[in-house]
């Protein structure tokens, strides 16, 4: 048998060749280097011993047979889609570490009491139609019909992408998994992040896919004169701002798994020789528990209102996005952990704080998933990377867990 | 006699109609607008009994003579160009009660052991040309002769416009005024700022025109996923310029005089799910003592560099513009002095923490400045104000001012 791990690691960098743009990664939905990613990645899933096929939305999906004609089906999978100069790991590592899994089995004619489908989702970043998840919510029968009048850059709506891509839109709908049949679903993926390396440990366990408030806070003051409007007349915008900033931090450094993020921010009238009458920014909220998230959101609120109050200034809160959170299933992931821990000396247990395809299948069956080591947490860039020997302890983990299923089935 | 006062405010509204913009207040250095302005604010000059002319670079210059030929010359007046969308009562006002002194004098028949020359500058806010006090710089014999090369947006060179204008650049080189026959400048100006009206008195006296200096810092920690990278592990450049915000206003606060603004912040990449890997922000650092603003700069520096160790970041600190600050002439300041405390019961001493031509003049002549009380502290801004009463107030002050100095010379 050939070494799986450099295989995959193999098929990662021919499928990182496959792209839209010439000098860089990037393979949005419905696109022709998609189409050529799933004939390539279709044609590794035959070898594996599957039969493959590509769903109504575009995702690539192979079918390893149970023992028995009536087993239920295991899911495992990613996306094969990118962001725009991607990564190579992000999304391809999870089906190639799944196809890898399946041909272990295919190449020792070992057939499970449960089938095997792994699928390559068609979107899950979202990046030609601003909406992620579509090809699992077509899975998981909440894709959004609506959605299908999203037009891209070049005007295409949604629904001619996918019928020039050759699929079928009109049988989204009804594309929903019959939850009764399905086992679960198991995903592996890269962990964005950097505390696998922090923990100098390869892999590691996901227990809950965090949910995720965005807010919009605009602090307006009065905008003066840099010059003449002596420190104690001041209603600066930008003060409050900054004062709230350092709050958000303090607040998530206090929460255990709490992260709180200022990305973008923005003092109105913007000249250096002006005191900001108004400064807004972006507030990202993220916890694996709600209630958590919830409560945080409302601290920060109230923290906001007080800054604002003691500087004589306004403050508006929107809450421009809400996504709960996704707890991963219970068997599933003490299966997954019994699995992680014969392969090293600990299994630490991750939030994800970015959303994933699981996020989205669990609302049609169980979910578990297995993060790898990602070099420096550095995701969606092309320096994103992992280890030959961290993605062998990763299909090493996945077979035990195949296993333990099987036992278990 | 007239009301002085409500003609001064009425001769503001006349003004203000004046303008290169159809709906809104724009004045700029050598435009048709300017050369009606001049053409009306020279008519006035010429009903207060002054001879009046325009000098090689388009300042609206009224002689009153001394009552001796020998008699050196007061310089008093302001600019007459604008901003964009103005108010109405910078540089105009400081013109137009210095004609309505010399009107009262021209009334009673007084002539004083000196003459006066009233001042219209042709450019004191540099919008045209991006650089400004070309009017009284070139009185002043700092004009510089490289400017004339500057274009503005359309194109035309500031020799072009001048030649357009009717004026003579090649004479600016020569335009000096001569010292030794100079008793000084005065200059009325409305305050742009807040402190008179938080003081509730009509003028106050300038003691120096503020120091600046502008610098741009830039912080440069870690990008990141603002989901998956943990509080600990970041190195988010917004927060450390956050606290560096707040470090800026607090010192500020703590040194008498001190003013410092951020007026622009930028975070990259700038997107609400990605933590600050990079802050950009600009500071305006003033004070009348270039001493106490040198050393504050000095030690936000040094704070910067703390917060920037403290945080893992990188920190960089860019000087981009430095001007000294002025210090207004103790005897001409001590004779403004006693006029002001004449008419309201205190004379606060100001300092400017704006720019003014009296900065320019300054290198050719004592200078001084009366501040009068500005609504709001709104300037740069069509809802710039002054009260009738406190007009009245600074022509009765700046009589005084003329009496006192009649006195002592």
């Amino acid at each position: 048998m050939a070494d799986l791990a450099q295989a995959v690691m193999q098929r990662i960098e021919a499928l990182a060749q496959i792209s839209e743009e010439p000098d860089r990664l990037t393979r949005t939905f419905a696109s022709s280097a998609m189409r050529r990613a799933n004939e390539l990645v279709g044609s590794w899933m035959s070898e594996a011993g599957m039969a493959v096929r590509v769903d109504g939305i575009g995702n690539l999906i192979g079918h390893y047979p149970a023992a028995q004609p009536d087993g239920k089906i295991l899911l495992l999978g990613s996306h094969l889609d990118t962001v725009r100069d991607a990564g190579k790991f992000d999304g391809a590592l999870g089906v190639l570490v799944a196809i890898a899994c399946v041909q272990q089995l295919d190449e020792n004619k070992i057939r499970l009491p449960f089938a095997i489908e792994v699928v390559g989702f068609a979107d899950e970043e979202g990046v030609r139609y601003q909406t992620a998840y579509l090809g699992s919510r077509a899975l998981a029968g909440t894709f959004n019909a609506a959605d299908l009048e999203r037009t891209d850059a070049r005007g295409l709506t949604l629904a001619e992408a996918i019928r020039e891509f050759g699929g079928n839109a009109d049988a989204l709908a009804s594309a929903k998994l019959d939850p009764g049949r399905l086992l679960g679903y198991a995903e592996v993926h890269i962990e964005q992040g950097p505390v696998l390396e922090q923990k100098r440990l390869a892999v590691g366990v996901v227990t809950a896919i965090a949910g995720q408030a965005r807010v919009r806070v605009r602090f307006v003051g009065r905008a003066g004169h840099a010059g003449t409007v002596p420190m104690n007349l001041r209603r600066d915008a930008l003060c409050s701002a900054a004062e709230f900033v350092l709050a958000i931090e303090a607040l998530a450094q206090k929460r255990g798994g709490l992260v709180a993020t200022v990305g973008e921010i923005t003092a109105l009238p913007g000249t250096s020789n002006v005191i900001p009458g108004e400064a807004r920014l972006s507030l990202d909220v993220r916890h694996p528990d709600d209630t958590v998230r919830r409560r945080a959101s409302e601290e920060l609120k109230t923290r906001a209102e007080e800054i604002a109050a003691e500087r004589g200034v306004q403050v508006s809160w929107e809450l421009v996005h809400e996504m709960p959170a996704v707890v991963c299933d219970r068997r599933l992931t003490a299966a997954l952990n019994e699995a992680v821990k014969r392969r090293q000396k600990d299994s630490p247990l991750l939030a994800s704080g970015a959303g994933h395809d699981a996020a989205a299948m669990a609302a049609v069956t169980p979910v578990t998933m297995l993060f790898v080591r990602c070099q420096g947490g550095i995701s969606h860039h092309p320096d994103e990377s992992a280890t030959l020997e961290d993605v062998r302890v990763a299909i090493a983990v996945m077979n035990d867990f195949l296993q333990q299923l099987d036992k278990s089935a």
